[in-house]
């Protein structure tokens, strides 16, 4: 595991904070050694820092109870969802309470004629999208891990589907948050738009639980399509691939889903998913829309695919195939840990200018091979942004070293193209270094805001911005 | 003309500025009182606060330089695009320097494979879509007025074609801005989306100068659509058509824009504009897709709007007849001004969740009706927005006093159907008192994030927040 940075902590606080709340949470309140290193335990390689003790808050009024007798005490609070953040994102560093809001799982009003629902945020974007199906309705965002709402609200998720429906900051209407000093606030009312005074809705999207704890959240929502077609196809070359995702975009065929898989990644997915493809790079593309609608963007896209000597189209409509399509992407991460079994995989990710994706994207094929690492690539290509997934044997400090000087590149080049060192992950503890070298002066006003809103840094501290 | 509340000068530092502003600009720092009255003009029924001096900026540097002399002084700083703001965002109730941007007005970039372009503030919108035609590629927002897109960035703009592409916040991607000590930063990098911290970007979009002044966007862009359809449909009553706009939107129609007048309105375009529609609530609809695309959608429409009593329903192609119609559309507030001669057009602006629209739009009517007030309405009604523009005697105090009330009640009639005291105007002057009764304890962490940024409150005071 990597090293995260420790902060002092307040011991005479976190005593007297945890004497405090065991008087109002009784046996609700959990130090055990299990459940507080799995509430510190994050996805990623950075090692676990766990939290003094674990409250699974049943409302609004809880979390503000146990923001206010923390912020008495001058003592961190930790928001938990799903834990899958892969940056550090739950970490304690400087220890304190964490909140898990998995019991604040309610879906509190389904607006069908507004194309939007009111949930509280330990709702999962499964059960959301269970509960939406009988109404005809949908959330369409996916980051692949069956994440909780509040938490994709926090690190600003996205994933495969953003490209046509935009990130969770396009998709959150309004929240409901505890903010530093306890108090509940509303960011906005449910109008579908509105121009009252500063975004506070966008401020704590991606926040990451350092501005505030979101407690409700209004969220925008979709029909189901009347019909859905996915369609693959494989390239000679990466190059290929990203040209025909380009072409597709600046079309305008408004594409749902459009995603790469690197040739190690195919090869990956056909040993782990029993597929046959050709193992060279490959595009999964989902079109939405009317049943003649769908048909014309498929044959537009197979054609465009076609002039970037793409081979092999294939399109369907049949919920089964198409399922199995989406499952073995969506199952990329356990494909690719056969690769090398008993390694870790790293997962690091970036996003750059769609038309620095072939280049930016080759090069990081090309620095892995260099270095002997084997990194697959997955991409959400349509928005330019793609994983590598460093298959790390952690027992061997010289690989992860190397893991860590080819993250550190990556990160490098990407904001060299005029993009960003985190598309999607967020910042956390392990991204931290990048956000001064991608936005240098603003992160002090992003810190001045942070001084401004939690000036005793009780909120999810050492996380995002620099020390 | 409406009293706007005026803020204590700092006159010493308003002087001693003027006098470091006039060695380092020279003839340029313009202090006549027509340029100064025309700065501190609002197209609405506040008066004129005119700043003490103007500058029309050429550059970045130039613009920190500025905030600097002003900062040093503890002087306001107003920053200015066109002018055509409706809520007496640029009036200077502290005097202090209004810094005119309409002279930045390069596009400095196009980048037609990423479908993004970065532009200086003073280009309007009307210049940038001229610039773009020629690659197939188009900027979609448009509030109606040729604004300036630094001020439709620093007011979240969006009008017409919000209901498909969004408002302002959805189609910025970063920005440069001068920020209250004369730091420049940037927001993000080019990506087309990015987790990496804050969204300083989406903070300052809509935070009409008040902390920080916009001198670089980079913005979106869009494809020329292959073929764009109009139609119109009339409809018995606005219950009737709103009815319509429900089901268009929940059907998933993905209408380019959707715009109610209602019979007043129509009375005024036929007579304005040369029209022969029934007299009776209009949607104007326009289709943005591929041929088959919006013959299908336009189709699907007509078959929505015949099961709510729609009638005249017809579609068009061509260039010259959609242009008629939306020419109609764009000439409202003229045409309006042709019901009464002599009259003020005074527009207020709320949005609410469309299955309230209806009962809101209606309730409206009724009320003017019993006031006697004629009011017009037109909406963005897909997204639940819409504007009345008052017809009134400025010269009869009891006329204006009534239109007072009648903003005050429409504003919280909004607020109480979970809508918005403004869904595209701003805040500006005129809406601070609804910004507190809409969004209560929230707008404390607004303040506390202006204090954080802008300490000395120089930075276009008086605007947003209460006092």
């Amino acid at each position: 595991m990597v090293k995260a940075t420790r902060l002092p902590r307040n011991e005479t606080g976190i005593e007297t904070a945890i004497g405090i709340l065991k008087q109002r949470f009784g046996e609700r309140l959990n130090t055990s050694q299990a459940l507080r290193e799995q509430h510190g335990h994050t996805t990623t390689w950075i090692e676990t820092q766990a939290p003094d003790a674990v409250i699974f808050a049943r409302d609004t009024a809880e979390v503000s109870d146990i923001v206010k007798i923390c912020a008495d005490q001058k003592v961190p609070v930790i928001a938990y969802g799903t834990g899958t953040s892969l940056e550090g994102h739950v970490n304690a560093p400087a220890g304190g309470i964490c909140i898990d809001l998995t019991e604040m799982n309610k879906v509190l009003a389904v607006h069908a004629s507004d194309l939007d629902c009111v949930i509280q945020p330990g709702v999962t974007r499964e059960a959301l999208n269970v509960h939406l199906r009988d109404q005809g309705l949908f959330f369409p965002i996916d980051p692949g891990a069956n994440a909780s709402l509040g938490g994709m609200a926090a690190t600003r998720a996205s994933g495969t589907n953003a490209v046509r429906y935009g990130t969770m900051k396009d998709n959150v209407i309004a929240l409901e948050a505890v903010m530093a000093d306890g108090t509940v606030i509303r960011t906005a009312q449910r109008a579908k738009k509105s121009s009252a005074g500063y975004d506070l809705t966008r401020l704590l999207v991606g926040s990451e639980g350092t501005l505030g704890i979101i407690t409700e959240i209004t969220l925008r929502l979709q029909g189901i399509p009347e019909a859905i077609r996915a369609a693959r196809c494989s390239f000679p070359t990466v190059d290929a691939a990203c040209r025909a995702v380009m072409a597709t975009i600046q079309y305008g065929i408004p594409v749902a889903r459009i995603e790469l898989l690197d040739e190690m990644c195919v090869k990956a997915a056909n040993a782990y998913s029993g597929l046959t493809l050709p193992e060279t790079p490959l595009l999964l593309v989902e079109f939405h829309g009317s049943e003649a609608g769908v048909a014309e963007q498929s044959e537009t896209f197979g054609s465009i695919a076609d002039d970037f000597g793409g081979s092999g189209f294939a399109a369907t409509s049949t919920t089964e195939e198409r399922n199995k399509l989406w499952k073995a992407r969506h199952d990329m991460y356990w494909a690719c840990l056969q690769l090398r079994p008993g390694a870790k995989g790293i997962a690091t990710d970036v996003c750059v200018p769609i038309s620095r994706l072939a280049e930016c994207v080759s090069a990081a094929q090309a620095k892995a091979s260099e270095l002997g690492l084997l990194a697959p690539i997955v991409g959400h290509v349509g928005d330019g942004n793609f994983h590598c997934s460093m298959l790390i044997d952690m027992d061997i400090p010289e690989e992860v070293a190397m893991a860590e000087t080819y993250i550190g590149w990556l990160n490098d080049l990407a904001i060299s193209m005029d993009g960003t060192c985190t598309g999607e992950h967020g910042v956390g503890q392990g991204k931290r270094p990048y956000l001064t070298r991608e936005l240098g002066p603003a992160t002090r006003y992003m810190a001045a805001i942070k001084q401004a809103l939690d000036p005793d840094n009780i909120l999810n501290p050492g996380k995002i911005l620099p020390d």
